[in-house]
């Protein structure tokens, strides 16, 4: 649950309890006694949704905040840090870049080598059934493989870690966007997207396995950073630099150890996987004209791609909420289908003799490599098995195979992308680590391919440089994220000449996608519901015709400096609030002020802490000698206090509590006029969670409101305000 | 010169001018007279520097303002602005992009063609009159080659254009920060920096053409973007992606039309300068050992190269302030003593026979290549002259050459490092445009090849790739740029298997020399007395300890709503403030409050509209129907209007106008007791020039000053609070 959403009945209950505190007839002031204010403003409230899809299960979610919390107690650190304190802790942070680099790197190659070796097993025994000619055997094994490696993927997600499920990128871009669910970086999603991730690829689904990777890699990082949270801080670029060079090294070591082959039957390829430095890269006029047709077909595919994925996502969310039985059944379903298509289909295919003067052997039998068998006779090969009855790397290799340029027919390159498009689409949203670079990367792989078969005429560009840029385009055509994608494409295949073409095919399909609609990732957060922030004020023009007073939801409950620990109570228990303002009133000051802002996390140590006092007094030195900075740091998973971890006698809730030194004193405002765009600025630049809005008028309580990152979401700013368009 | 920089002198003028106004007799009331009022805090002033060393020159700077000036007029634009007009302006951005891609890949293509073929007549009249046994002559027509050629770098940077001079990427990194000074982007300076980038790398100097490349482009944009400005926004990363995919191609298809050989003698190279592609990339742990040592060599030599650089650009800034003809004499100095070393060194190499069985030609006579014949007998080479004598990036090519070994001796390559320190340390700072990088390569890599050939026995590594990471570790020893420094050795070389090896020689090299001091372009901006601010509140520890008001400085002037041309002029006059607080007052409201901030561009704008009132009143409505936003947009080099370009009668003078309209409504603001700290992040993220100090109790007046870049310098916080010490 979020901050600030106090919902109507909370706020009736809010009026009621205080009325109930004032007719206690306690001895002091009327003032004293009701640090719960009347709301500051037209009491409004914010709905929107505090909940969202993470993963495949919908979890409450909260706001992360990144601001350094100035209170007397950091202060105090500062003052008496010394110079072996920092420098443990340069030491440390050190330390865990490279923890983090070196599981990183084990993790990776330790799934890529599982999926290598499960999926040869299964791949091995199809073949070896077919080459005996039992073939309804060989259906059988394949699909019973690919059932019990997708059950056992389908029942980790759904019965012990749902988060765990889709690709994970869009949950870790709203992470790093300041939306946190308990369960995003959890250990146990750590584990179940390892082996999820494994078991789904080995599957035969059409998944990749760099999505789940990704998420991975942040699980890793947050579970060996639980606890050091205290102190951390930006200069990251340096350190993440650190940490991929440590990966680097570890991925290369255990490749080179591989070689010798001690890893197993599949375990080949390595940091670049798809070596195309053969293919010349020259290139005229003609071959600009189809890299932007190929842009052009990526943009239009892409963009129906994300409407296709958004829709399937909606439809699954319904069947998975039923509970995870469904879940698994669903799997279960899509790997039926998934199956029944990469054995299926190669039927479809002719057999095609073998090209004389090969390298290498045809058909290749016992291995990974170009030319299947599958049904056909000696001497010839199935060019649609060579694609579908393959792992998923194995596959994209055979595509952007060059030199060959007959040896996928038309009608295979046709029906693999059909059919892989649609399996791309079918497979996103089920119950497993599901990552969506793979799919992508084939379907564009394919009718690149296909395309540059027909135009062998025009260009002279080579069928597989043309398969690596159809699924740049479409990969440009459904992520939209060119600068990434670039440099992606670039390590996957080692050859910097191809740079302009590739940005070149990459603009193209970005450009012709964004018209019809937004990044495939972008459209996940928003249908998940991910409150996300756009950095860029643009995104909603409508927010430069509104101030930050106008968004503000209500009821503000504040506290006085020195306040009664039976309202703070009172006032953690009836609202979900994270943040609290501090008012300084007489006599701490000669008139209203706003101290500073307190939050509930350090509310819970503190009143844990029980330093309390029986009359109003100042008490910040005593408090400052009982707790330290580190008391008060972000606890690691799940080992935060609870409202319930308290335990107060009566006698304690009449007593008085000092809040200044927990009071963040230096919290970011902006006056009430403030143009909300701008303020959306200052939020989302600085990594807020709570943004002060302080009155322009004398004369009025020292404080408007606060706004947190639900108060600028367009539901609740378009709710408020109805006679905005929310389009310009 | 800087806002608010009133000196003590000028606050004093200020108080006795302003009774002079009120006891004018006006037959308003004091409050509406007395506009500039009484300041807010005790009188102090910002004494740091408002000029700095821009090039060679030391010039008057300003701040940049990246805030988006929220009036009632741009509202008003927002408000009235059709799709037709939006879709202009996207194509327009676009168009720019564009044309900024264009022209930058030809000038970069023209600035390498011209110095290759000036660099090349050069080298050929030499190396023929060598031939002939001709030594005088040859060594009397290179050094006066080379003398013209300085001559005419140091022409142009002395007369024309002072900021040309140096790299340009200290006065860039710094322009990006916020600091403008109104000749670094000039077109005058985009002119001199071409050619005289030209000239000083032909003229045979220890210098690069890199450095000034970015300066160029940076000017290019500017120029092309004049009167652009008004509506540039965010969102950079997808537009710049797009104009470096255009300078790609144009640099391309220029390059494919040069190698028909139409474009003079030595017109060779490409995208990828150093195709180390060949050398085998497998290592062990000595290779790694050797890596290592490698990154703390250039760890050291990067801090002492610092070291020096920073003292010889002290030197030589006293001799360039005593005018253009020392500066050219100068160079001419520097000029002779580098041809005397290119000349006369490689006689100290013996001559060696060429190797057997090698490709190509020994000695290479008439072209570029690795083995230059010099004094030696045929058949023979002398390998020091193969390094001197040839172009930059020649003898950069030679030192990364893989294959042969005992191509260069140790000696040789002793003698080059030692000199080409030497020569690159004395030739930063002349008044020529020079990079850094191409010294600092070569020197790198010819240590690292000096310690390749000495671990020959240890370690398996290539002597090439030794001499690629010796200059990867210079680079990161120097310039602590980790990844964009290992971006750009990739796209040089071409060779991602390299990754691991580079970032671990970048990393070893960044954190030994960030151990003795700070990055030459971080240190040069110092120097150079840019007030560059830091992204991170952690560089300047003490401003945890600080709150805003202890640096704000001050006389601060405001105006009212509705202000008195006079007032409004004097203002103007007395002081060189870019932004003023606005006040509005009853009876315009009902308590003095801050309406928001004007600046002084559009006040002079206004101002020259003339459209004023004899009476105090509101004249929004006619003032926003007389103007537009366009009129006040930031206007292209050179036209903005001055102060003087008013003519105000002496009955104008006494008449008021409304500045609501354009007044910023949304100003950043923190409370005056906010971190320093805190208040640094919140300029700096958001890119501010202007940050205005509310107060925090009731009943003062309702602004308490302006923060600016300069109030954040550390000479300035430091003078006001002489007790703090500057590094914890």
């Amino acid at each position: 649950m979020e901050e600030r959403n106090g919902s109507d009945i909370e706020a009736e209950g809010l009026m009621s309890e205080k009325k109930e505190l004032e007719s206690n007839g306690s001895s002091f002031s009327d003032r004293e006694i009701s640090p719960i204010k009347e709301p500051l403003l037209k009491s409004r409230t914010n709905n929107t949704s505090q909940i969202a899809i993470v993963g495949a299960n919908v979890c409450p979610i909260e706001s992360l905040d990144y601001e350094i919390v100035e209170n007397e107690l950091l202060k105090q650190d500062w003052r008496s840090e010394k110079k072996v304190e920092i420098f443990k802790y340069v030491v440390l942070k050190w330390t865990l870049a490279l923890l983090i680099g070196l599981s990183t790197g084990l993790v990776g190659f330790f799934s890529n080598i599982a999926v290598e070796n499960i999926a040869g097993f299964k791949l091995l025994l199809t073949s070896n059934l077919m080459l005996k000619d039992r073939y309804y055997q060989a259906f059988a094994a394949y699909a019973s493989c690919n059932m019990v490696l997708a059950i056992a993927a389908a029942a980790l997600c759904a019965y012990i870690a749902p988060a765990a499920a889709g690709s994970g990128i869009p949950e870790v871009k709203a992470y790093l966007n300041g939306v946190d669910d308990h369960s995003i970086l959890a250990p146990s999603t750590l584990f179940v997207k390892i082996f999820g991730s494994i078991f789904g690829v080995a599957a035969g689904f059409a998944v990749g396995k760099e999505g789940p990777m990704v998420h991975t890699g942040a699980c890793i990082a947050s579970f060996l950073g639980q606890g050091g949270s205290r102190k951390w801080r930006s200069a990251l670029l340096w350190r993440s630099f650190f940490t991929t060079a440590v990966v680097a090294v570890v991925l290369r070591s255990l490749i080179e150890f591989c070689r010798s082959g001690k890893c197993g039957s599949f375990g080949q390829g390595g940091l670049i996987m798809f070596d195309v430095n053969s293919a010349e890269p020259t290139y005229n006029t003609p071959d600009i004209l189809a890299v932007i047709l190929l842009g052009i077909i990526g943009g239009i595919f892409g963009s129906l791609y994300n409407f296709l994925v958004v829709k399937v996502l909606h439809t699954y969310s319904i069947i998975n909420e039923r509970g995870p039985t469904f879940k698994t059944l669903l799997v279960i379903t899509i790997s039926l289908l998934t199956s029944c298509c990469s054995f299926g289909l190669p039927w479809l295919a002719k057999c095609t003799p073998c090209p004389v003067g090969l390298d290498h052997e045809c058909p290749t039998i016992g291995r990974s490599g170009n030319f299947k068998n599958f049904q056909c006779k000696s001497g010839h090969y199935n060019d649609l098995s060579s694609l579908f009855l393959n792992t998923n790397d194995d596959a994209i290799r055979n595509l952007f195979s060059s030199g060959n340029e007959k040896e996928f027919h038309f009608s295979t390159l046709f029906i693999f992308f059909v059919a892989i498009f649609c399996l791309g689409i079918i497979t996103s949203g089920i119950a497993i680590p599901s990552g969506l670079f793979i799919p992508v990367i084939l379907a564009g792989a394919s009718y690149g391919r296909l395309l540059g078969t027909f135009l062998r005429y025009m260009s002279n560009l080579d069928v597989g440089l043309f398969a690596l840029l159809g699924a740049a385009s479409f990969l440009g055509g459904t992520m939209r994220m060119t600068v990434s994608l670039c440099v992606m494409l670039l390590e996957l295949t080692n050859n910097l000449l191809m740079l302009p073409l590739v940005m070149l095919v990459l603009l193209v399909s970005k450009t012709v996608g964004d018209s019809f609609n937004k990044g495939v990732y972008d459209q996940i957060v928003k249908m998940k519901g991910l409150p996300y922030m756009e950095t860029h004020a643009e995104a909603e023009p409508y927010m430069k015709h509104l101030v930050a007073r106008d968004v503000v939801s209500g009821p503000l409950i504040t506290f006085s400096g020195v306040e009664k620990v039976g309202n703070i109570i009172h006032a953690l228990k009836i609202t979900r609030h994270n943040g609290f303002p501090v008012i300084d009133e007489p006599p701490f000051s000669d008139a209203p002020e706003l101290c500073g802002l307190v939050l509930r996390s350090h509310l819970l140590v503190l009143l844990k802490g029980k330093k309390f006092t029986k009359k109003k007094v100042l008490t910040g030195t005593e408090i400052l000698r009982r707790f330290h900075a580190g008391d008060f740091a972000k606890p690691g998973l799940g080992k935060g206090l609870k409202l319930d971890d308290l335990d107060m006698k009566d006698e304690e809730m009449e007593m008085y509590v000092d809040l200044h030194p927990i009071t963040n004193t230096s919290p970011y405002t902006v006056v009430e006029m403030m143009s909300l765009a701008k303020a959306a600025v200052l939020f989302r630049q600085l990594g807020l969670r709570h943004l002060c809005v302080v009155p322009k008028t004398p004369g009025r309580p020292p404080i408007v409101g606060i706004l947190t990152r639900h108060d600028f979401m367009p539901e609740h700013v378009l709710r408020l305000h109805p006679k905005i368009k929310p389009h310009k």
